[in-house]
Order: structure tokens, then sequence, then C-alpha cells
């Protein structure tokens, strides 16, 4: 039999994936599972994007451009000039969701067995990315104490080797929630300028922040003209995560042209998805107004429920819809497996992603979980009541 | 300023890339060009499928699996156990076009410094999704003398090394329409069990073959359940480039399993464009009967045209819709550019795509064009007599 590749076995798998099978165990007790391990909100996409879709007229569903439809990337340009972000139509490849800008990103600017400095917890799909593009991936830690806080400058600097060809931040970080402030990201702009490095922000979650904090975004800084490469996302600023579009921004010219390369590959993103993506531009502020308060409300909620179980830490979320919390258990793997497969009350139970698929470094995140807050604020306090009676009755 | 890597440097460009500029300058002269260079059907796309699409009753655009929605995959195993093809729908993963299936295929069999045996000319993304992924492309010379018949076996035999992965065809071809009989696709199965390797097989173009013949797909070899892997897209098939679906297909249990990984990474294919395609599915015979006899009529005349043009051969297309024209110029490039830059009849010109960058090797194709037959009859008796006449006019 032929063999798979060395990269295909190395290849990750989600750190949901082997509870999957007691996932379906449940619903096969018929057991009500609520959700909390997943970033698929269940807010509505805007009514606008909908429909520009229920009305379309096309005859041939033809290629767009491989860069995106013209039309769409001027708008997303103005889209960012409103975020205080100058960038230009020229500056954006509009990709296949936040993940193709993240794979394009990473062979645009890494070889096989070149480094990138990623704080961790991080989205684990970083790790798929890296792998197919054969890259390292060295995680600098961040900690739960701290908020998931920006590791010290010196942290980054002690693991800089001339293998290293980037940092990448979430920003607000999923799974962490943590929002970065400017200074923050000033200080990571000078020190990839200072040895000579990309920064990558993967920005989906920009307009997710709470308690009035303002995100701010690495092209705000000028200095990262030339080694800024911002990704971003449809998927959650809209809900319409099954759009799958995307764009990957930079104003270095280079970066754009190589990036395009890939794309011509490729050759085009999708196009029902480019008319809804364009028309959810004109997605009314009132949107936005209402989701973030929600939002906002379920992190509270969250965040006081949580603080009543014993034994319970968390970093408090800022931006984004996650948050890692850390439990008395020993494992979290086996817990949320034991939540799925002897748990429940009155037949309804909880499935949590374990943390520890969201650090590189091996033994980290072991007694921490991942908790997405998407669901309505009544199921959400449900939930969190099935976690305070579940520890009480879990032994490890 | 941080550097691109050295991959992002050897992502080839695609081949009519340096003729963009020429058909601008073009279109700013009011010329009006006819496009020979993309395949990009002007067919309409099936009723059925666009309807569906603006019938959609989703309130929440969310990702579908990473392996495509259940219900398609199901309809999808059906599609192919009508065409003698016997999988289910375990053995299929959807992606994002034909172009997706093609790069978790290579991901999934080939490490950086592997190599894939390709007989050229071959379809010039291939050389980006392999140096995306690293692989050494290694063509195997095909003739035009011989239609672009399967070269003989024993030129295979020798450049299989300890590093060769796979053999990639493209069934019916993309640039040449040659469509492979069964006895090559069974000579082709032979040599890969005999060397133990997979048999990557792009068959997006399986529905348009002419004059009666019957496509045979390489999964319709039994021995091909461990080593055969399928790659399908609906781009060409409904006319649905834009919708950006396709799949790879493989009894390989383990090679569905590594590209599910991959897959995963990336979240899910597009779900408006899921829902198009697996509509599609219910087109009706009649619509593929037109389109059919709509490029075979094409096909006809554009080989009749041709035959009228002293000094030009031609590889004759049983399937797809190219060709591969041989002229009597001594670079195609340069009479490509002069076309669009220096020469109409009564406003009118033609862009074809410079075969060169179909060929890996160096040199080769330098005197031959690529003919895509997406244009209406008429349109293509006009666009033939240009040729001609360019032909005439012409001095290299
Ligand atoms: C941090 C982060 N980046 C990128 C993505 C990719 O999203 P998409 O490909 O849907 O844009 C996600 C999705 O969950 C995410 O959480
Ligand atoms: C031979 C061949 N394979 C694959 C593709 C990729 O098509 P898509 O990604 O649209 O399915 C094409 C498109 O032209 C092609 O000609």
């Amino acid at each position: 039999m032929p063999k798979i590749s060395v990269k295909g076995q190395q290849m990750p798998e989600s750190p949901i994936r082997k509870l999957v099978p007691f996932a379906e165990k449940a619903y096969k007790l018929n057991k009500r599972v609520y959700h909390l391990n997943i970033g698929q909100p269940d807010i509505k996409s805007p009514k606008v994007a909908m429909d520009a879709v229920e009305q379309h007229s096309l005859e041939i569903l033809a290629y767009t451009r491989s860069e995106g439809s013209e039309g769409y990337r001027i708008k997303i340009a103005e889209y960012y000039t409103k975020k205080n972000i100058n960038v230009a139509a020229d500056d954006i490849i509009v990709t296949t969701g936040g993940s193709e800008a993240l794979l394009f990103a990473m062979g645009s600017i890494a070889d096989e067995g070149d480094e990138v400095i990623i704080p961790e917890p991080f989205y684990a799909n970083y790790n798929g990315f890296a792998t197919a593009s054969g890259v390292n991936i060295v995680p600098v830690n961040s900690k739960i104490e701290n908020n998931f806080a920006l590791p010290p400058i010196s942290e980054f600097e002690k693991l800089i080797t001339p293998k290293t060809k980037a940092i990448l931040i979430c920003n607000p970080g999923n799974p962490t929630g943590y929002l970065y402030s400017k200074e923050e990201i000033q200080k990571l702009a000078a020190i990839v300028k200072k040895h000579d490095l990309f920064l990558v922000a993967d920005e989906v979650y920009r307009e997710f922040a709470y308690d009035g904090a303002q995100h701010y975004s690495i092209l705000e800084e000028d200095s990262m003209a030339e080694n800024g490469i911002l990704v971003d996302s449809v998927s959650k600023r809209y809900s319409m995560c099954g759009a799958r579009i995307g764009c990957l921004v930079s104003k270095n010219k280079q970066v754009i042209q190589t990036a395009l390369k890939f794309a011509q590959a490729r050759l085009s993103p999708p196009t029902f998805a480019q008319i809804a993506s364009e028309a959810a531009l004109q997605t009314p502020q009132s949107y936005f107004d209402e989701v973030i308060t929600e939002y906002k409300e379920r992190r509270d909620i969250l965040v006081n429920e949580l603080s009543k179980i014993p034994g319970v830490t968390m970093g408090i979320p800022k931006g984004a819809f996650y948050c890692i919390v850390q439990l008395p258990v020993k494992d979290s793997d086996a817990f949320a497996q034991w939540l799925l497969e002897d748990f429940d009350i009155d037949g309804e139970t909880i499935m949590v992603a374990p943390a520890a698929g969201f650090y590189s470094t091996p033994g980290m995140g072991k007694n921490q979980i991942r908790i997405a807050y998407v669901l309505n604020k009544e199921s959400l306090i449900k939930a969190m009541n099935i976690l305070k009676v579940a520890l009480e009755t879990y032994k490890d």
C-alpha cells in the first residue's frame, strides 16, 4: 500500500475531535448537549447579506478575479478606512475564509523549517496551517493570572533565532478573549522592526471588544507598512461562517504579489459568498450594537456564574467570545469526555473544548478548558450550573 | 524589510499573466478581444442550481462539516455509482474547488522534495500546488503528433526514483483534450501497483467526451482501491466555476483520514455553493446533451478552421474543451503579445495562452498555444479567421 506523507501523519486533529464519538453517544441517549465547544455563533446573519444572495441574477456562476472582485475590494478598503486602517483595494486579497489568508501568509513568508513565534494558548488550527506549510511554531507562554496579556518582550527576544520569520498574534484572542492594548501592539511593532520580522495579526474578532475598549489594529501603526500582515474574515463579524470569505491585507507590495500567486493557483474565492459579503458591508450599526450587547451580557453571565464555582479561575475576556477556564481537575480531556458519557442533569449536559490543544508546550493547559459563549443567556446559565454540579460530582 | 519566503518567490505565475497588461491596452483602444485563453465557459449554469440558492431559507450562514454536508456527500456517491464508480459518502471529502482537492492530495501523499510524475503538457496550476507543497514535478513528455496519448510506460519507468510518490494525470486533459482509453488507464494502474505509488486522476472534465467516447475513471479499476485518488469539481460540469466546490475521492481510508485533517484546519467548504452543487445533481440529462453537442460542434469548427491554416498542426481533442495548436512561429509568447498589441481585423483580435507554461521541460511548447473553445460558434469562426490572417501577417 502506498504511504501517506510524513506531513499528513503529523497534521494535527482538532482538539475536540476525540470527543465527537462521545457527543454522538450522548445524542443517541437523547441527552441535550449545550455546545460550548465551538465558535459557531447562534446570531443571525445580517438580512441585507442573505437577501443579496436571494436576489442574485446570475446566469453563469463564473470565477471572479483571484484577488477577489474589484467592487468588493474597494468597499473593504472603505470599511478599513473607517476603522482607521488606511489601506487601498490593491493592498487586499480576498480569501476563502480567514483560514486561507493564514495559509497564504505562512506560505508567503516562511519556508520548510522556518519558525513563527505565537503566544500560547492560540487558535488550534494555526498548528494545521503551520504543519501544512512545513513551519515550526515556537510558543511563548501567556498566563491565565494575567488574563493572557502579552508576555514580556524579553520572552520573545529569547526565542528569536535566524529561522524566525514572524510573530503571529490573534487580537482579540481565541481562545483567550484577551484584547491587546495599543501599547502592547506598539511593543510588538518595535520588536519585529528590530529583528526584521513580519507581524501577522489575526483580527477576525476585531468587532468584538467589550467595556468600551477600542481595538487597535497592527495596521494603525505606520511602522508596520512593510512588516504587517492582517488576516481578517466575515465569519464571526457577520455570523457568516459558511460564506468562507476573509482577506489578507498588507501594505507590503511583495507580500501582496506573493500571496496573489497562491491565490491565482486556486483561481477564485467563492462568488455567491462575495455577493453576500459585499452586501454585508451595508449592515447597519444597530446590528453590531445589538450583537455586542448580547455578547457582553453573555460574557458577564459567564464571569458571574463561574465566580460562584469553587476552585475555578478564568481569564476575563475583553473581546471575542471565548474564555479559558481553569478547573479543579487533573485532566480536562477526561473530564470533558466524562461530561458527555457519564453525566447529566435531567438529561442535559455540556460539551467543552479541553485546552491542551490550544497550547504548543506539552503538558500545558491540562486543567483548563475553553468555553465559547455562543449560546443564548438562558442556556448559558443552565450550562454553567451543569458545570458547577459536574465539578462537585467528578472525581479524578 | 523582512523577506518573502523562497517558496513564495518560486510560486509560478499563471501562463497568461504576462499578457494581461497587453489585453488591458487592447481594451483601452476599444479593440474587441475574443478570449480563447481561459477555461471560463460561456454556458449557463443549470437553473435548478441557481434557483436553489435564490430560494435558500438560511437565517444563519453556518459552517458545514469539514468533509462537506452529509446530504450532499450521499448524493455525490449516488452520482458516482451511476457512472460505474462504486464509492460511498465516506470515501468523499467535499473541497473548495478541484483546486483544493489537488492541494489536499499533494499534502497527504508527498513531503518536501518528493516527486510526482505528470505527463506534459499539463494544467499549469499543478505547478502552483506542487510549489506550495514543496513537491517536485517530474514531467514525462506526451507528443502532439500522437494527440498527446499516454507516453510509453517505459518512459515513466525511467523516471521513477525512491522519491516518486505518485503519477498525476488529467483525464480528459487540459490543455490537450486527450481522453485516455481504458487500456491506457489499466497500464497506469499496473505501473502504480508495481511501484507502490498513488495514481491521482484529475477528472474534472469527465462529462466532456465526444464522438461517443466513454470516459473511464481510475476508480472503475478495482485494483485502484488503495492507490487511486480522484479529483473532481462542479466548475466545468455545471458551468459553476464560481461555486468553488469540488471533491477528493478515494477508497483508501488513510488517504481520506489524512485529507480530512487538512479539511478540518480550514473548517468548511462554502455553504451556499454546497446548496447550489447539491441541487445541480438534479440537472436533467437534456442539459448535458445540449452542452456536449454544443462543445462538439465547436470542436469540429475549430478542427476544420485550423486545418485550413498553412503550417498549423494540432492535437485533435476527444474531450474537455481545450486543444494545443502548433504554429509556424518561433515564440508563441511574442506572437500572443503581438496579437493584442499590434494586430486587429476591423478592431477585433484574439487572446490565446502561450503553451510553454503548460510544459515543465524548459524550451518545450514554445511554438504552441492553447485554445479554449468556450466561445459561441460564430465567434469561434471569426477568431479562427483572425488567427489565420494574423499568421499570414506576422513575422518573427
Ligand atoms: C482566531 C481565528 N482565526 C481564524 C479563524 C478562521 O475562520 P474562517 O476561516 O471561518 O474565517 C477562526 C475561526 O474560528 C478563528 O477563531
Ligand atoms: C484540469 C483542471 N483541474 C482542476 C481545475 C480547478 O478547477 P476548480 O478549482 O474550479 O474546480 C481546473 C480549472 O480550470 C482544470 O482545468
